[in-house]
Order: C-alpha cells, then structure tokens, then sequence
C-alpha cells in the first residue's frame, strides 16, 4: 500500500514543535580553563581575589598628594621634587599597574608633565584625589559573583578568569548526539571495494558528525544499518542513552521506509514532513523524552534538515546561545521561483558580488553542493524573488 | 626623555598596510578527510570514478519505456504488468538511488502510479524520457575537476569527498603564530604564590592563543620576558621561524616600553599607534618579511588589536575567507560619545532587545569585559550615538 504524507507541518511549528521537548543537559565536568573556551558554565564564578589586589597606578606618571596639584597649568606649571621614597611635598614615578604607598591619593599622567632635571618635575595639570588610581576591589570585589552560572565562556572571560587565579571550572557536559544511519543500498565509506551498481557509499554520518561537533555536541556513530524494522527498533534501544537520536534515511514514503512507522510504535511522531523544499520527508519525534530527528538521505535536504532542526537542538542541550548565521546581501542575477507554500532553499553561488541561483536537478546533488556559498530561503507566501532583486544568503557553514 | 605618539595612523589606513605585507603560506600537509573540516584544499581534487557510477533511479517508482505512459493521466490511466525481468511492455519496482536495466529510460513516481493487483500497476501521468533517470557521470564526470585549490572545506564539502571515495586530501597547514608577553610586572598564571603587590598575573597569551586558534593557526607560546631589550630582541629572533608574531604589551610611550625601539632596529616600523579608542598603542612592523603585532597589554584594547589586525592576518596567512562576523541591530538605552577623530569601540550589554553601553572606567576593566556581550563601533568623523538611536552590535566571539 502506498504511504503517502498526510498533512505537512509548517517549518517554524515543526521547529516549535521540537524545541519544546528538549530540556538542556545536566550534567557537568571540571576541565583546566584552557579548555573552557565555547563552553557553558555550571556553576557561579566568585572572586577569590580583590582586583586590583593593591592600590595601583592606572596611568604611566607620577604618584602624589593631589592637593599639591592645585592651580598647575600649562602656563603655571607646578615643581615638585621627584623621591624614591615618597617624602612630604614630593611625587614619585609610577607605571601603569605600580603598587602605590599610602600617602599619595592621585597619580598626574606623564604627558601632563615635564622632568626638569634628575629630581625635578614640572607638573603642568591639576589631578584631583584617587585621579588614575586603582583602588583594592574597585574592579572585582573579593567574593562578589564575577560570572554567572550558565554565561557562555568566549576566550575574553577565560583570560578574566585566569586573572582572578581560577585554574579549573565546571562547565556543562557536550550532549551526546547518536547518528544512525540506515538503508539497505549504502556502503560504508572506507569499504576497500568500490561501489557496485546499487551500491552508494555512506556520507551522511560524516556530514552531521562534523556538523553537531561544530556546534559544540559529541558523537556516538552507529554502523550502518539494512531497511529492517528489527535493526532499526534495536539500533534506536541501543542509542537511547545519547542526548539526542539523527536517523539518516528511510523518512520518505518509499516500501523501504519503515523508520516512521518504528518510532510511532516506540515512541510519539511530532510532525511527519514538513513544508521545506528541500527536506519534505524530514520527520521529528519523541522516544522516551528524547528527541529524534529523522533526516532525509539526500544530502541537500539532509544539510537543510541538520540546518533547520538539529542545531538549535544541538544548542539547547548544551545551554549554548542562538547565535545567528553568517549573511551576506547581494542582487540575483536572475529570477528564482519557490515551490508555492513550501519554504525553499535555494542554493546560491557568490559571483562578481551577486548572487547567481545554483541550478539544479535531482542528478546533479554533489556538484551543486560544491558550487554553491550559500543559500536564500524563500517563505511560504511568496512566489520567488525577481532577477535583480536583492536576497539574503546565509553561508553555507 | 618623553616619548609621544608623533603621528596616528587612522584604523583602516593601518589595516591596508598590515594586510598589504602579509603573503599566505605555502606550507601544506596530506589529511585524513575526516580532519579536513575548515581547512583549505591545497590541490585540485580530481573525481576518480563517475557519479552516479551506474545508471539509476532519481525518485522511488517504477521503471519503463516512456513511451509506454503516451497519453496516460489520471482520468485515463494506463494499465501496464510489472515485472522483475523487465519484459517488453512491462515496468519494474525501483527505488531512489537503484539499478536501472539498459531496456527502460524513465522512472515514473510511486505517488503517479497505483498498483492494482501483485502484478497489474495503474500508470496514471505521462513520463518523457530520461525523466527520473541519472545517467552515468551525470552529476559528475571521471577526471573532472570537483573542487578547486583554495577551496575552504565545509563539512558538506568533504561529504562529497567521501561520496567520491576520497580518503586523504592535500590542505594547508595552519600558520604558527607566536605570541610573545613582555613586562617586569607579569607573573605566570600558574604560579603557585598569588601576586604580592605591584605584580600581574600575564593573560593576555591565553586570550591570543585562545582567539587564534578559533580563527585558523596553531601557536608558539613564549615565556614571560622582562622589559629588558636585550631580552626582548633575543625573543624576537628565537621566533621569527613563525608566521607573525604578537608582542603583548610594552608598546605604550612609557619609559620601560621598548618593544617599538627594538623593532625599529631590527626591521620595519608600518604604524606606531593608531587612531583607536581603546586601542591607540597598536604598533604593526615588519621584521624579516613576518608581520609583527605590539598589542596593548590592557586586555580590552589587546582585544580590539586581536579583532583589526590579528584576525584577519591568521586568515589571510591560511587562506582562509574573511567573513563578517556575527552582529545584530538594537536601540541604544542612553547616548554614547565618542572620541573625536578616533573609532571609538563601546562595549554593549544586551538587555530586554536593547543595547546598554557598559560603562568603563580604567579601574573597572575586567568586570566590563565579563558584563558586555559586545561592542559597537563610532566611525571617526561621527561625535556619537543618541539615546534610542538603532545601532550595530557586533557580538564577542
């Protein structure tokens, strides 16, 4: 009998649909900071330390009482004698991040100053108490929450810890992504005999693997497995341990595609199809509270589903943010056309800063992907864009 | 005696004349595929085998002689006896990506047919021929070229590498930057006795490494050197085997920084300061034909040296794309002004879709970096931004 796709899911309810069931990991490790950089922190960050934790020059100059300042111009500059130990009425040469004694309360920038002689100084500027002076604690206080738990930790935070003397920290654990791939006609890639007529070597696993380890996820690749409902059942138990399950094939409507029909039994189908062009037979479920996205064998609308719905997931289970995707706007150097209430993706090569429409056909996947830079998506309401007309690509990553 | 910035360079004049002497390196290594992802092919890669390597089915359906299916619709469907020896008048079960027998030249989709009984299928549209066929080498010819030197390898990319039984491929090595810390008030960051007052725990290598290695290079860290130009320039000459270097710190016009006079000595001086807030004590030289970095050694001002010079430099030294990084629009919550004559950086929170500037002061600097998400940039020639003004943000990375 043939299975046909009863009613397809709009691209931003399906996405809706899916986000909802995931629920960010728990668990945590301790890792040297160096490591740290593109993690999630699992714990408040509180300053063991006072920063500054002495009384610092803020400036290159000399350290003083400001008073003896008062009045001094370029025109009416002050002298002052220059000390080592910082006698009354006397200034003392300072770098940015010297200690400063007790009995100074201002450091004057050296620009605002003249050395006369060897113990001599022009002060030509008036500085008024704690100018360019680093107080103990002004920057972080000493047991005050300098990162949040959850704060996404860029090379910028990592240097801040190493500056309050954090060697380790806890951070969230990478969700563990299971990529299965299924169907009778694939190989693996590193099978020593070529193909035979039938034969497709296994990509799929390769391209997502790269892909959620971008994203900040882990891997757990399952061998092939054949279109047999009884090792599909048993490879989804088998991975059920992981964060998150990516079936590679079978989704389409085909006799062979029997993964719907097995998840349906073990567990709860969200949406059957969507309405993407390319990526229509992607199918998202639930078994036993993890999510499970069926992906599309073909590799464009693999790519589209992996866009569309394994990275946002990716993210939300690693507590990571939504950062939006690289884009670029540029003029189409001819009319394309969407399918009518289908978001279509529609590949694009950068050329001479426009955008040329990558054409293609059901027998030219792999080159199309090779040529393009980017795609543009075209929503459900609209026709196509006009030649000319200037689209947003987002990059292929 | 008072050393002064003589002339600031403005930002993108400085950019143009680092970039300028920066050559890509010629330097590549043979990979692994599966390691290929972001880097950048060294050669020509060269399809060894056609695809499809055989003669198949681009949709699920049945195969057959188009013109068999003349004048066939729904309303008047023909009926047509399958077969699994294709005989004359007969059409055979396939599946996407199978086999096709010499004898047909069409593939019909399953959701235009209708089997009727086990051996009697309803043909219910007309197929022209070739119409679902993939013809041997049609998406890709033996001995075509697929992609190009110079091509930056996408997780995509290389699933076509796999997809044409490619395992190992030729790519350019990552450059090696060295990065060089100078200063008498620097400490190691594990040290195990915490700093007494007047020192300085050195981090700045660990944000340069850390942002470093995020856009493409691989790093040579040296240990702390004082500032000591003996010291200094015997650094400076143990690394020049690298593809640039980054000095931190020692670049200001302080008596104990040296770094710019030593450079001078020992090559070119391209800018000693440039027309940024914060920022301004960048110096750029040219040493042996390396690009040398002084970047400030405040860590916010070494982190917008790191953004103008030392990211674009590693892309560029890796062949790899400049693309723009990740930004977002938002109004701001208050004015924001500018230094005249300088492009002015203004760290940014994020907060309830509005952009906060973060306020900064030379004492709160570390506290600054950890609360703004990221930064917004004041041309020159423009005195700032107005309360509720819509400004860029470019994001942290």
């Amino acid at each position: 009998m043939l299975k046909l796709f009863k009613e397809l899911t709009p691209v931003n309810v399906a996405q809706e649909t899916f986000m909802n069931i995931i629920a960010p990991i728990n668990r945590s490790e301790k890792l040297a900071i160096e490591k740290c950089s593109g993690r999630v922190l699992a714990e408040d960050i509180i300053a063991m330390t006072n920063v500054p934790h002495y009384r610092r020059a803020a400036m290159d100059g000399y350290a003083l009482k400001a008073e003896e300042t008062l009045g001094a111009s370029r025109n009416s500059p002050a002298l002052i004698k220059r000390s080592e130990t910082l006698d009354p009425h006397t200034c003392v040469r300072v770098h940015t991040g010297s200690s400063l004694p007790d009995n100074v309360d201002a450091v004057i920038m050296i620009e605002d100053t003249e050395a006369v002689d060897h113990d001599l100084v022009e002060i030509r500027a008036q500085v008024h108490p704690y100018e360019n002076v680093g107080e103990i604690g002004e920057d972080i206080k000493k047991r005050a929450i300098v990162l949040h738990k959850g704060h996404h930790l860029r090379p910028v935070d990592i240097s801040v810890l190493a500056s309050l003397m954090t060697t380790h920290t806890t951070v969230r654990q990478k969700p563990i992504i299971s990529i299965i791939p299924t169907g009778d006609e694939l190989i693996p890639r590193n099978r020593k005999e070529p193909p035979e007529p039938g034969e497709i070597i296994e990509t799929n696993t390769l391209m997502t693997e790269l892909y959620v380890k971008k994203w900040g996820a882990t891997t757990n690749i399952s061998r092939i497995i054949p279109d047999d409902p009884v090792l599909i059942r048993y490879a989804i138990i088998e991975h059920l341990g992981s964060d998150m399950i990516i079936l590679c094939g079978g989704t389409s409507v085909g006799e062979r595609d029997h993964t719907p029909e097995i998840i349906e039994e073990m567990g709860r189908i969200l949406t059957r199809g969507i309405k993407a062009s390319p990526g229509k037979p992607t199918t998202l479920a639930e078994i036993k509270e993890k999510p499970v996205l069926c992906m599309p064998g073909y590799p464009v609308a693999g790519y589209v589903a992996l866009q569309l719905f394994a990275k946002p997931a990716v993210k939300k289970l690693a507590h990571l943010p939504q950062l939006p995707e690289n884009r670029t706007k540029l003029p189409l150097t001819e009319k394309i056309n969407s399918k009518p209430g289908y978001l279509t993706f529609t590949r694009i090569k950068i050329e001479n800063n426009t955008a040329k429409p990558v054409m293609t056909s059901g027998a030219s996947i792999l080159s199309s992907i090779t040529r393009s830079d980017g795609y543009t998506i075209i929503p459900e309401n609209i026709e196509g864009y006009k030649k000319g007309e200037t689209v947003e690509i987002i990059l292929t990553e």
